[in-house]
């Protein structure tokens, strides 16, 4: 609640116009929702730009349908990251018009007027193996309002491969790059590129890759400047990093 | 070098405008400068929007100066991060202009027409002895061409002092957040505000912080999204990334 | 032994009402009793305040309703933590009355008169996926003896849904603070209120937490005080601390 | 601020007795104060029980000096941990009666009537090397309100002098345990005692203690329960979560 | 691309025998091929010597077998790493000439004029349950044109197994050491021979081998000299690497 | 090969009792076997007192099984550990007096002369998760010639139940402590004993104790001295060395 | 205290020849001496064969001279470890017989009988550099009455120099190999020789040794058996623990 | 001593031209020197094609003196490493004509013919603090007998700078890549040369570089091949391994 709200509700109880106990609700009882295992934040469209999102893994499908079937009621947009199928059919029960990314395991409910595009964003990784998390980070970033565009398999042992996309790094507002192992695509793009740079190890790789912490470590070491990192295997949480780069960008531009 | 210009190069070729050997010349050398022990990359200030920045920790007070030196003659900006007040007097007798944050251990040196301000960033500290790290960060956004705000010791131990920066916030395109021990500000502000935040962990705290790896696991795994994180004390990197975003916003805007 | 006990016994023998064959053998033998795989500590209740209880995970099934079956033989009050279902029904086959929490997995046996009430534990929890450990620990809580109230996914990127527990904390003696991810939430918690704050890292989450490595730092470098840690995933553990907390009250109050 | 305050608040606000800026103003300002590199949190005395902590370390002598100057204008009780001796010299010309602990690297200043006893807090440590840390935690609980007894050098490679102790820890409401090395003490205690164990694993050792990570790792997997951890060398940690533990007593006996 | 390449081609547009359209497209393009998921890097045999290797962990049956019908196009040499037996059954549908090394999991086509034997490599390995690793490594070297012997089971907790095995050593051009646990192999053969050394430490182990992580850590540390080191488990890359050495020798020889 | 016997040797070769090539035969030629995949090292018995074992992990079903069959021909005792059923099967089709401990996972086979009792080994262990491993000590150390007793779930968390043991130890030669957790039992043993104390952590335990890792270190930072630590669950390797020791003690009573 | 010891004194008891007082007071109090800052355990002499050692590090000059003073009233050898020479110096103040071992860093204070001679310890060293903590091994297990060699500089990389070593082996009981980097040592001496090996890691390296981890690791995953492994750097607890073993072939040779 | 060596002595012994003792003498003794602390490996020139190198850290100043005074009596090359400026005066006093790398810390003495030219080894470096590192490759190569270049400060953040390298690539035998941070210049130039690459991370950087880790996992996992990694900071192995490689090109060409 802003300060300017507050002071209008202020008035209104000076010029009472709204009673105590009805100030006091308001002032009290911020808009979530309490499911008793789950209390679902509503007031984040308005707080962070989109609705809350159910990250599934470590949740029952009975507990993300009862989830996904309340944030419907409230929200034309809900996004749903790590789900697998027999999480996506308990969806698709309650919501017959949602939409499954088998690869990046995302579910999504778009209904009403699509969001504006805000942005570009570009989505690059370093090889076959990377390309779940890097759908999940496109996914997440169309389904939020961007333009994205897929750019998979330039990793830096192959190196005329990454440096063909001139164009690519041009057009977007904001690059994710998804890479594992030693995640040395990070840096390259990062040294070719103005834009900012959202890195995404992954746990691509074996043995001294310690499930992606080599990636992670090498990410944060990165010797070109505009990076930021996120956890191994994010790709949700660089799309959301990415879309408040371009929602900067919208705002600025309106 | 971008299509166009080797189209139009090629084209030079052709009309017999430009000799072989030139044209050869044009393709085979990019604009970096070798100093034997440094090859200074005059052209990053083309590539990425600012000229090379000095990381001088690692470098004897010679070759930073030398390397100012050079950079002066290109430049009408220079950066030199993790500077000692000795290689500050050693810059100052080259540079009479260069300035220097004493906490941040930044030397500045700007000449010319300031640099247009392209955005607001906001540095917020968890705690006081963050402050090292988040002068690096302001003092690098502000000579980087931003209008910079400082928040500082808001942790969240009280967290009535962070509640009550809500406009600061609002104020800002992208926020710069420094915390070392548990660093938990960072997703605490991360889901406040829907603007980028830049986590930065720092090696503030003892024990079981390792050195700042407790602040950077807390970070990459913040429950809140639109948080980027850089390398531990990298308040420079910070700042890099935030100037990377307002860039985005100012061209969008002009 | 309490030296009182052992002046007393030293008397009898003095006077000859006790042998020295029965006093060496009092000397001597504890009250424990020897399974051949277990040693069961009959003298904990006297000891600690509640009797052994059976940490099931490594133990066959059949190990567990052995233990089970000869602590029901001495005390009124048994409990079963990290119980699979299929160790449930075993224990079921020999004590009817057992009960089981199968979210917590959790199995409590309670006979005779219920345990007094000795204070006030509060168990809050970050997110969903962290309901088993907050379980366990609210079972526990309970049948140690003690009121116990739950507040679950309450994590800091939605801090209003946490600001609005406050007087569930003022209800509290002791709380309970579940989380994963970055563990944020008993940071803030510890904050906030003035009681003892028990945090339990949870292993929710993926990457960077390794398997909770990173709430445990998050909560070992708290900047609020009062706050103590257990192992991760350790519900038991942090009811059995703040059990050990209302009893201090309970005595006082007595 | 409460509830019930909030609505006394608007009650009159209701009535015209305060204007609607004045509401406003004690809505908005919470009681900190903003020395620039710190905003000092006047009202945690309030909510937490005890004044702000200074932790001298990574601050300047100047900004300690700043600080307790500050705090000592609206306390009678201030406490400053990690100080060195020139630390103690720089307050000592500020608040003549200010006292220091050598060993424990404590600072404390108390005037005004003494705090009430709330509580017995028994400081154990396993080994010589280990008496900083049991110091800093000792003053600490004393200078908070608490009967404090020490009993140091009784690690488990010479049982016999632990086992002697019954008398202390059945004298005290909770018990801190400071240990180093492979920190078994905690455990042993944890097994005897009945009260709330507070472990300290401390950087004492070498090799594979990993600067206490040993110890740390050790205490968070004890056998024995009722037993929480704090940071390794975090004697005003354990203190104030000794303190909280004395306070649930307190109050219920009051 | 080299500098005499790109000096003929200028010629060649200079005396216009070449269009400035196609001279842009041989500058512009690298030859690889973009399948969507994956860009196949056909230049890499001219780069590196061998074509791109098929790393089938991660990708699905399908990817592959797209893959290896690709490179099969271009190249009479397809080597495919981390293959099980149904990635084997999908390759040789396409592929009938296919065939298979169950121990090493790798699959290996060979088309046309045998490569040449450029040199000697020798893989030892210390245990039984190393052979997997070896025996990638021994494949890989023997495809990519190398005489190969395999000496297994030579840990120095026999030493005289190893000091038996002077004459091998003798023989060899490059020796692959393979070892899991302690992996001191690395460095007694280290310090008896003065052929390069590719040791690859493997996940042979258990409890304080941490996956490999023991045997690496011993073999990065080699007090032998000469000692390269690869990833754990890393079979194939060690037999690129002693591959890379014994071409050094034949175009020394040719 | 000892000094004295390649003295005698080259006597006879000087004296033309032996030729040039049997001698060359002779000290070439160490006496193993060589079965491909591994090379059975026949003359350990001679310099380690106890035929090489059989680690069966990481080994295929067949591996094993030739091998037992080939070391049974040359010993009358072999030992096979972290045997599967499944193993013991197929060694029992090839030895049909081969005897199986499921619980220590353990093969052995022992024809002829019962070896002769070298000295007492006593195994305690902390918890009952332990008894595997404690098992695996057990049936090694038996079967290498000692005499063994357990003393199981004996872990300081109830200590009387340790204090009870003091005829055990007294009784022994050599003590294992197998503990997991915070593996306390062997500071506690170590400092109640005079005899060495081999130290095994297990992997029992969760979170926090990193799969041994807790427990290995507490041991290795033992505050008691007389105490050696060999791998996590490493039950046989403790055996193998409290062997040793009484072998030191047999030797010397002979 | 012995079940035979406890038995007569209650006798006594029985028979009024020692007052119920007299008992509890020995059955109270066990000998050690309470300096405060330390309790000293005059007891370990005879529960664990040598008097309490002094680790000097940690301890300020002063508690070491009061703890050596104190100790030599009580016992005819003093042993302090980790001492430097201004330690020394204060020691010396107070026993002028005291000598001091400068490589080593070790007091010793030897009166009356010389000790008997046990048995034979055989100290190894991989290289000069571990030579601090070899002396350390070499003179505390002379002090606590065996014979010693020592054997050093004979690191794997030239295999040569220690198979020369084979007599020196035979002759001792017990081997103490101190290595640092790899650590490789330990298992090439564990597969030559049938005595007991302690294993002592130091930190002699750089890089990936982290301080003598990667030797720790290496020695705990050792191939060969009969191998204990100490702390890092420990070579007071390698030559304590060897002592433990010659100690039980001097008693069974008794 | 190889097969044919042996059987040439027995052969003589057989004819009575070399005595049993004698034989016995050569067979027993092999070519070191016992200097008490170090036992010189003269043999390691025929063994492994370079003289025993000295290794300063951790040697006082009088062991390197007298290792390098005994070195000279016996080689024409001798090469100490780590070596302060200290240790290089004592050798000066010593042996005139050594010589000194300040910024590779490195002493050399050569005396006799040079050696000849094996081969060509290129050292490049990611940035200019990785020069000590850079340089104690290339000295070391150098006068092990290699042509040497250097081509520092080509970091991945201006790809540019690297790609112009192609020829010096061209020219080189082996490759030796220094980089501290993320280390991403070994696979970059792994993906780019078909030389071997010798890929030494260093400890340059901060923070999550967690001293050189980072670099040390992200060039274990290159996802380019033909990469062979060495220690945190090894320049001088590294060029050892480089020596190797073009060793074997050199007896090729022979």
């Amino acid at each position: 609640m802003l300060l300017s709200e507050l002071r209008a509700l202020l008035k209104e109880v000076e010029q009472r116009r709204v009673s105590v106990e009805e100030a006091l609700h308001r002032l009290k009882t911020l808009p979530y929702e309490d499911l008793g295992f789950a209390k679902l934040d509503h007031h984040r469209g308005l707080r962070k730009g989109f609705p809350e999102v159910v990250f599934c893994q470590g949740k029952t499908v009975e507990q993300v349908a009862a989830v996904v079937e309340r944030l419907c009621a409230h929200s034309n947009n809900v996004l749903a990251t790590r789900a697998g199928r027999e999480v996506f059919e308990a969806v698709r029960a309650i919501c017959a018009d949602a939409r499954y990314s088998e690869l990046g395991r995302v579910i999504t409910i778009s209904r009403g007027e699509p969001l504006p595009r805000k942005g570009n964003v570009l989505v690059m990784s370093a090889g076959t193996a990377d390309l779940p998390v890097a759908e999940e980070a496109a996914v997440t970033a169309e389904v939020m309002g961007n333009h994205v565009r897929r750019c998979y398999d330039v990793g830096v042992a192959g190196i005329h491969r990454l440096l063909d996309q001139r164009e690519l790094m041009e057009w977007s507002d904001v690059i994710i790059v998804v890479a594992g192992m030693e995640g040395a695509l990070a840096s390259v793009v990062g040294g070719l590129a103005d834009r900012p740079v959202v890195a995404v190890p992954t746990s691509v790789g074996y043995g001294a890759s310690f499930n992606g912490l080599a990636a992670l470590l090498s990410m944060l070491n990165s010797c070109a400047s505009g990076v930021g990192v996120v956890n191994i295997d994010n790709g949700f949480g660089a799309a959301a990093l990415a879309d408040a780069v371009t929602r900067v960008k919208w705002e600025a531009a309106k």
